[in-house]
């Protein structure tokens, strides 16, 4: 295990009508003049945001508004957030949505009180300060609810960056899985693909004597096995919708992930087809991650046999070990699958001639020096080939 | 899962030689004047105090001293360290040991901006101001280093009480592993069956749909019993000591035990015994809880061959569950055994007659209205039957 710190000082707020408390938990972090960000018409239609108003209004606080974040959440709406905060005097962001709302609240949090252009911060310079950020979380998924991260999406050439810092972590959260139960099967399986992810890239490491983050990781990955075909068939479990949202934080707070080398190649590969296809996160994954699994699984067979057999439940082949790293694999695609996520990159749009672009600017993009990835250090050739795996 | 608010803004400092940054650590928080609190000989003698020291004057921060912190803290002990707080002007106490050095900072912290006597607190009292504490643990088992809690027991009537509060919460926490090696198996084995009981306190709830914090339980439980021996063995394990540590941290932030309601029969009827007889709080707790599984089983027998299944790898009899269930138990007790933790109240130095003053005390000390426990309610004659069971 290596040295690490740890810090999550996040206060969650988690179970149903939390939302009726907003403005008091903007209050007690100091909030008086709130900008809330949000996205298209569902928060607006299922009177959500009439509810936080409301909320605020108790509480004696002032708000402005600004909608229209889309998926993969674009720098021009950062841009405009930043300006009507610097004119409003806005010292409080609440994001209700999910997490391109909150990436996107997180982006306007540091460019409003920077002197530059925000871009800085998705180019490499480390987030320092920011204005506090409250969430209202409509979709479990991101884990930027917890994280210290925002990815972002620049207009032009649709390049799509991340940023990080302490600053980013939100002070408070509200988690209501009642929320999320009106999401459609397919986005709902994409976030329960994006909570897996992140639970795998932080699994696949070269960091020996981790079990117990292993263990974590394996538990977390278990629940959402356990939980996922429960939603896919009743969007209105709110047992199940809970168990997944809780998990899906403590994926992404890093509790799990400490102490360990990490790899996060396949959230990159995945950036850029989201980037280019404007295709959902999660579904972009379920493409990308089983290939990757495939292509990088002889660097260390004993742990794909491992998350295999504890977490999939399949039999350890102890004469050939690769038999039950394969079936654990095969699993996971069985598994994507059966919540209808995508297959293939052509599902999502893509085309074989593209791969050579997207494995370039994988590789060369957002001040990467030609490699990905942690677990193994990938190459643009091995890029290219994982991509062509998941034609 | 019910509603709940999860907060753990304890900053984790974790590794080989971090207790060389305390004083980086303790101006980061805020402080300028010092409480060194400690225990016996062993933070002296090798040479911690020391590098401690030199830390705080690199930082130019000044300190006073307070040694002498015993197993089962007393309240003589916390009155001096009130006093002393209030005549240096101590702005930050910090915690050099394990649980026990920790609990009685935590009671210095709060009884020194207190009017009244610190006691109260410990009679039921919340906790809403303390000083800033910081700890340096040197022992992995209480938690107390994430945790609002602590326990300490009045010098007169022997009665050992705990109190909480947000306020109790550390500011920073230092865990270097290598600090726990010099710890002799005994004490070792008691802080592994700590962590593992503040885990089953969490595990045995009648709250249904808890999968994500079971599974996260489950994983913590097997990192224990994977670790537990190889320390046993080699106490310079600094690997097996880490996993240990981290988990006995996860154990008891309470990020596994949100949203489902929590038993602790089992701590209090331990804290009977060790105020009683002073015996180690591990100890205790290897004596009471498997004899607490015992009695409580056919409240819901599937929770229990759950946990043997799944931990203890016990095979699931689907006839006649309670046969997995028991053998369940029966894992924990050869388990317990095969680190050298006693079995029998016997061994702790208690005697048969002692029984219903145990329970008495147990059922109306600190506040208690005759029950203890939320799994399953005990009356005082279940807490008698339960101390008998341990004959």
């Amino acid at each position: 295990m290596n040295n690490f710190t740890f810090y999550s000082p996040t206060y969650f707020v988690f179970g149903k009508d939390e939302e009726n408390n907003a403005g008091k938990y903007v209050k007690r972090f100091g909030g008086r003049k709130v900008l809330l960000h949000y996205g298209g018409g569902s928060v607006v239609r299922s009177g959500l945001l009439d509810r936080v108003k409301t909320s605020l209004k108790q509480e004696g606080l002032s708000f402005v508004e600004l909608g229209g974040v889309q998926p993969n959440p674009r720098s021009g709406l950062v841009y405009q957030g930043i300006e009507l905060c610097r004119r409003e005097n806005v010292d409080f962001i609440l994001a209700i949505g999910g997490g391109s709302t909150i990436d996107s609240s997180k982006a306007i949090a540091a460019g409003t009180v920077y002197e530059g252009d925000f871009w800085d911060f998705y180019m490499g310079k480390p987030v320092t300060k920011a204005l506090p950020i409250g969430t209202i979380l409509t979709i479990a998924a991101a884990g930027s609810e917890g994280s210290p991260d925002s990815v972002i999406t620049k207009e032009e050439g649709m390049f799509k960056r991340g940023a990080s810092g302490e600053a980013y972590r939100p002070a408070f959260s509200i988690l209501n899985p009642a929320l999320t139960q009106t999401l459609p099967p397919y986005q709902t399986a994409c976030g329960i693909t994006d909570i897996m992810a992140h639970l795998f890239e932080r699994y696949f490491t070269n960091t020996k004597d981790v079990e117990v983050t292993d263990r974590v990781i394996e538990g977390l990955l278990m629940t959402m096995i356990h939980e996922a075909p429960k939603v896919i068939e009743n969007p209105n479990d709110y047992q199940a919708r809970a168990n997944i949202m809780w998990a899906g934080m403590m994926a992404h707070n890093n509790c799990c992930g400490v102490g360990r080398d990490q790899d996060w190649a396949s959230h990159d590969l995945e950036h850029e087809l989201s980037a280019l296809y404007d295709c959902a996160h999660g579904a972009g994954l379920a493409v990308v991650f089983p290939a990757w699994m495939e292509y990088n699984m002889h660097h260390d067979v004993m742990r794909f046999a491992q998350v295999a057999n504890r977490v999939w439940g399949c039999a350890m082949d102890f004469q050939h070990p690769e038999i039950t790293a394969k079936a654990g694999i095969r699993a996971f695609r069985n598994f994507l699958r059966s919540i209808g996520m995508p297959q293939t990159m052509k599902e999502l749009g893509g085309k074989e001639e593209d791969i050579p672009y997207l494995a370039h600017t994988a590789a060369y993009g957002n001040g990467n020096n030609g490699t990905l990835g942690g677990f193994v250090v990938l190459q643009e050739e091995d890029m290219a080939n994982i991509y062509r795996l998941t034609l």
